[in-house]
Order: structure tokens, then C-alpha cells, then sequence
């Protein structure tokens, strides 16, 4: 059978390929020219000039999809997830390297319908990595197909975590009180690249065992996803249950058996939903 | 005047490259067919091949010279700075990324004449990035010149640093609490890429503004050294005193500022120095 989102796929790469290059241009001539205070207000306005390019150019296409956006979603737009082909994209994951220059910045699209994810797409932009995952056709990086770790022995892993950016001293402290009881399992290293969607692609290429993090967005990790589980890996709350793409808790790893050793070294903090509904102000 | 060591630094980049070729195709055709537990054996294979490789091929170009390399330490030589023109050697710096594929492993040449440091050359192999630093003439990264940022705000800044190999509990403890009192000064946020070298290009290049760690060895830190002051930036003890090479503590940072702010929150733990002479078994 013929899938029936084929082109929709087929645009995502496109898009999300032309997004990558309007970040790293931005990078390049806006960035380096400027101090660090003026280029936070850069990453919003490149966040929703990005933004925008992909989904006029989608909705062109597809005029009748549905989007949850980062920057919609901040103007004020709903975040709920429906049963229509919907798009969930972060224009520039890794906003902070974005400000900095660190090269992890990443473009990410996710698509889901019936409230179920059929693709996801990741662009790396600075490394210039296309990584892609189908539902039922495996994940890849630029053409070259993705596996997850074959390591089950937790003293032989690599993690990933992130600090994130909530600063409130309760939440850093179950943070890094996480951090240290992980590293001391003990396993091999603990990284962060500042990405959730670059953090996620490390897991289905290899390169770490489980990237793991509370306080992550719906449009952080649609996409590394569908690539995570394509290239064989799991997905599941961070106390264990099953993952929900609204619930802004992630745990991603090459197989159960480590990602349910690392759930019991969690010091579970409380995140609010993506998708609660607030009232009008 | 013409440069007494230009054919020195020549060498070295030529060297550096040949060995980063020797480490990629390590990784591409034999970390990744073999199971996680063979590849620590394959990484210290590779760490002594690799060594072998450049000190071998300096010798026969430079027979009077010096040597200060991981692994030769590692096999008993002495690691004693004198003044004779001496390359000091990390063959593979990062050697827990290469276990796990893991994009940052570099190749670090620095060489020191009189116990100063002339040249420092850090080879980014996996991303192909050849990052150079001359005394009195500048750092580049493959042609282009680096410039520290000119953060000096601290609030403004992004760090560096790592979480090393000690597992030993009170040193961990104390890892974990200088990262949590600096990311709550608050900065903009904390990374760690594996390597020392690579942390010291990316504060170089001003991706990020300090990298500090102790723990790490003379050969992790010598040609980023020079790389980071020929790009603008400083170098200090993490207890506010002068750099010492052979100390195993590193403060490195775009600018006395931000070094001067950082080393108040660094719980610092005694690290026996590199140059301590052991008796003989």
C-alpha cells in the first residue's frame, strides 16, 4: 500500500531543510556581528520568522492540517492535539546554543494523526544531519539507516540529560540530585548537547544509550520520537509509565532494561501539561 | 624574524590530520561492528597506535626532541616539562565519546620550548575541524581566525565543564555542587562535550565563555592553552592563582572577568600533579 503521507514526508524534509539554512544564515551574519544581550531578541525574532516559513509553506500545501507550534502556541494559540494530520514543530531547538553559537541546533517536525505520530524530522543545521524516522520504515541520517546501541549492562552506558533552563533552586536540586545518583550507578558519562531533538537522534544513532528530561515540550520531542523508536529504541515516562507526548516528561533509550534502570534513579518534579487549557485573560 | 619552530607546526598540523584518519576509521569500521565492552579495549588499541603514529613520525624528523604522551606516561615514561623543545601529546582526547561514537574526539599536539608553550594544534576529527594556536599569531579554525566572546556579564554566559572519570563519592559531590552554585549565579546554561581540548576551541571560537575542570592532564590541556590566549582569552588556576600546566586544574575564559567570577563557586579537591615523580616498582 502506497503511504498516504508521502508527500506530506516528503515536504517536511524539504522545509525543514530550508528552515536549517535560514538559521545558519542567521547565525553566520547576524550572531558573530553582535553582543549577546541583543542576540536573545535575535532568537525570537529568528524563532518566529522560522516558524512562519514552515508553515505558510505547509499550510499551501495542506491547507486543511492542523499546527501546534512553539511560537504559536507562546502568541497564545491552543496546544491540543486532535485527531486531524497535525504538525508539531520547534523552528529552533537549542535556542540558548542558538544565542551562543554552540553547534546543536536543530529544525523539528512531527506529524501526527489520529493523535498518533507518523513522522518526525530533525535537522541538525550547523552539522548539517537530515535524521528522519517513519512509522513502520525505520529512521536514518542522511540516507544511512539508524540503530540504537545493542548495550543492556547500565555500567557500560552513556546518558544524556539536560539541566534545562527553570532555575527555581527546588527543581535544580532534584535535577542534579538526579544527575549525581545516575553517574554514580556508576555508568560511563553523562553529556548534554542543549537540544532535545538533537539529544534524542544520539539515542537512535548509537551514540548514547537514553536521553532523559522533565520540563521538555510536545514540539521538543514529536519528532525524535518517531526516529528513537523507528531505530529501535523505547520511549516511556519518566516514572515508568507509558510515554504521552503532552506530559512534557521524557525518557528515550535503546531498550527497556536500561530505561528501566535509569526511571528508578529519577527524582520526579512537577511540570504542567501541554496541553492544559488556560483561561482567557 | 623568521619563526625557529614554523616547520615544528607545520609538522605538527600534517601529523595531527594523519592521525584524526587513523581515529575516524577506527571508529567507522570497528567501534561500530563491535559490541560496547570490546570497544574500552579497542579505544586503549587505538590510544596507543595513535601515539605511536605521531611521536614516531616527529622523531624522525626532530630526533632531539621531547616527548610528554598519555599513553607513553601511561606505560611508565616520565612526565617532567624541561626545557628542551618537548611535544606534548593527547592522541585520543575523549576516549569515552569514542567508545560511543560520540561526534567529539580530537587529536592534541602542544609543544613547549623552555617550558613555554610555542604552538598548540587540536584536531576535531569527527567533525573535520583543525583548530591552531601560535604564540604571538593568533588561533584559527581552519583558516579562520578565532576571537573569544565579549561577554562579561556573567549572567549572560554559557560554561562549560565536566563531569571527568573520578567516581569517587566525595569528589563527585563536589563536582555536582560547583555546577549547581554556577548555574544559579544563574548563567545561561551548562555543557560538556567529553574532551578538554574540544571545550578549550569552543571557548576560543566563543561559543561558550569558560571551561574549568579538574582532573585533567597536561596533554588534555597544553595545545588549548595556546589556542585559547592567542584567541583573546585567559588562563588561570581554579583557586584564582596562575596557570600551571602541569597542576591538573584548569580555568580557562573568554576574558579576567568571567574567570574571576567563576573560580568563587568552584569547591576545589586535591588532583596529584602530573609531574610528581613515583618511585619505581
Amino acid at each position: 500500500m502506497a503511504n498516504p503521507w508521502q508527500e506530506s514526508f516528503d515536504h517536511a524534509v524539504t522545509v525543514a531543510r530550508k528552515a536549517g539554512a535560514v538559521i545558519r544564515d542567521a547565525l553566520q551574519n547576524e550572531v558573530k556581528i553582535m553582543t549577546k544581550s541583543s542576540s536573545v531578541d535575535l532568537v525570537t525574532k529568528t524563532d518566529q520568522r522560522v516558524e512562519n516559513i514552515i508553515i505558510s509553506s505547509i499550510k499551501e500545501k495542506f491547507p486543511t492540517h492542523s499546527f501546534i507550534g512553539e511560537e504559536s502556541v507562546a502568541a497564545g494559540l491552543p496546544c491540543i492535539l486532535t485527531d486531524d494530520p497535525t504538525w508539531i514543530i520547534d523552528p529552533v531547538d537549542g535556542t540558548t546554543n542558538f544565542v551562543h553559537g554552540f553547534p546543536f541546533v536543530a529544525v523539528s517536525i512531527g506529524f501526527s494523526v489520529n493523535k498518533k505520530l507518523e513522522f518526525g524530522v530533525v535537522y541538525s543545521c550547523i552539522e548539517d544531519k537530515m535524521y528522519t524516522g517513519r512509522k513502520g520504515r525505520g529512521a536514518f541520517c542522511d540516507g544511512e539507516k539508524l540503530q540504537v546501541s545493542d548495550v543492556t549492562e547500565i555500567k557500560k552506558s552513556m546518558i544524556i540529560s539536560e539541566l534545562g533552563s527553570n532555575r527555581n533552586p527546588e527543581v535544580v536540586s532534584k535535577i542534579f540530585s538526579t544527575m549525581q545518583k545516575v553517574l554514580c550507578i556508576p555508568i560511563h558519562g553523562l553529556r548534554g548537547s542543549g537540544t532535545a531533538a538533537t539529544n534524542m537522534c544520539l539515542v537512535a544513532s548509537g551514540a548514547v544509550e537514553a536521553f532523559f528530561e522533565i520540563g521538555i515540550h510536545c514540539w521538543d520531542v514529536a519528532a525524535g520520537a518517531v526516529i528513537v523508536t523507528e531505530a529501535g529504541g523505547v520511549l516511556m515516562d519518566v516514572d515508568g509509565g507509558p510515554f504521552d507526548l503532552m506530559s512534557r516528561r521524557m525518557m528515550s533509550a535503546n531498550n527497556q532494561t536500561i530505561a528501566d534502570r535509569l526511571v528508578k534513579e529519577i527524582d520526579v518534579f512537577p511540570a504542567e501539561r501541554d496541553d492544559v487549557v488556560k483561561p482567557k485573560k
